[in-house]
């Protein structure tokens, strides 16, 4: 997908909402489980629910690992079974050395080997750049690099301070940008603070950002908003369990709907105001 | 496994040679196409051939995964074949955080859940503590974390120099130590070069050091061994290419058994001399 077909797919929905399809076997509603395949089912029902309201879904990938070859049949049903329109994420981390990071590629984007046609990955940069540019060769996919994370242990690595100059996530933001345009490359940034969201805008005032951790980890849409959206929107802001794990009881994909909308409703008024 | 059973194992095979098993479904033998699952086929006959010469097999795991899930059944199979008295190492470079993490613990230590139960797995540090930790709440499992990578993109960001101090993979060799013992942490360490091994043996003289590289890749395995042993040997040396394609023809397997063979004879001889 294009930069400019998901900014017009934004346009349409009015919502920057990105699902976050982590669905744990051990969560899903109880009833579920009597079925073939109750992960795709959960998942099913999830996507019908809410692809009015969001225009991304982002697997993350240990979810289906964790259960082997049969959680990676789950996946593809899953994938299979999303819009067209929507923009695909698979939510992975990974990253090695060329020829490996090339065949994590065909993994995610080369449909006739692995049967998965995701738009995009996440992927770690610790390895740099022969461990991205092997996914740049798939036109019109994308590498959605790890920058800034939310966790606890970002502090570890991520915010040292490298001599003279910046710290290492921002060493990321800026490299990086030598081996991709913004038409094939975002950034995971858990930043949900105003000053620092306003900060990384000018490290990396074009690109989409991925944005986790609204909602149910409790950042604030509004700040990410009014901080980090550009004249494109730049903006997928994910939410995982508020959405799927709003209900677990057999209403589970009507609570995750009403979620769902309650945020696009709220994205809305901010494309108004901040685009 | 424990450290003194792997390090029992490479005083009784005098080997410290780990197989990397990169296969290739466009590298392996033509006549193997015909098989069922010729991926399999191909490993089962290079463990076969290889497994007294060898103390560890290192699946790559983007080979497996770029195949979709018949990828994830033939690799299912090659670890259920793999002797048990041999370390086996997922080469995933998975992280994420603390929850995430805990099910690539799942995806690759609890058979139960998913069907594979490795002895380690290689983790990218870049999300910090609570991306490593998960992973150790597996009794006698292994997290084998990357510190310094021998491919061209390790300059980027794992050489940078931090403030007043050291560079990122020193520091990652550091921080990591705080998280875990040298019964439950290894590190991959690219530097076939003598004085950064000598080196990296200040900063974690009791660990085990998992290095690639060797053999086709061109590192010297006489520099590696001299600077790299420690007194409980701390080394597990990986050759992939080298072996397991040193002949495309029928008799790959009893050309995979030579070279392994050659290897190992150089290692027993300097066990004699350095360790």
């Amino acid at each position: 997908m294009t930069k400019a077909q998901l900014f017009d797919q934004i346009q349409q929905k009015k919502s920057y909402l990105c699902v976050g399809l982590d669905t744990d076997i051990q969560k899903i509603p109880k009833y579920l489980l009597t079925e073939k395949d109750p992960i795709f089912e959960f998942n099913r029902q999830i996507i019908e629910a809410t692809h009015r309201f969001a225009v991304a879904y982002k697997p993350n990938i240990a979810f289906y690992e964790a259960l082997g070859s049969k959680g990676w049949e789950s996946l593809q049903k899953t994938l299979e079974y999303i819009p067209k329109e929507c923009f695909t994420i698979a939510d992975a981390k990974r990253g090695d050395i060329g020829n490996t990071s090339g065949l994590y590629a065909r993994a995610f984007f080369d449909k006739k080997s692995s049967g998965f046609d995701f738009d995009s990955v996440t992927v770690a940069p610790y390895m740099g750049e022969d461990s991205v540019t092997p996914f740049l060769d798939f036109p019109d996919k994308w590498v959605i690099l790890l920058a800034l994370t939310s966790n606890a242990g970002s502090k570890d690595f991520q915010d040292l301070q490298i001599s003279n100059d910046k710290q290492l996530f921002e060493k990321v933001i800026i490299k990086s940008q030598e081996w991709a345009t913004d038409e094939q490359l975002m950034y995971v940034v858990g930043a949900t603070k105003a000053d620092m969201l306003a900060h990384i805008r000018t490290l990396a005032p074009n690109h989409f950002l991925l944005v986790p951790g609204v909602g149910a980890q409790g950042g604030s849409l509004e700040e990410v908003s009014k901080f980090g959206m550009n004249s494109q929107c730049g903006l997928l802001v994910n939410s995982s369990r508020g959405i799927i794990y709003a209900s677990s009881e057999k209403d589970f994909a009507q609570k995750a709907r009403e979620e769902a909308q309650k945020i696009q409703v709220e994205m809305e008024k901010y494309l108004g105001l901040y685009l």
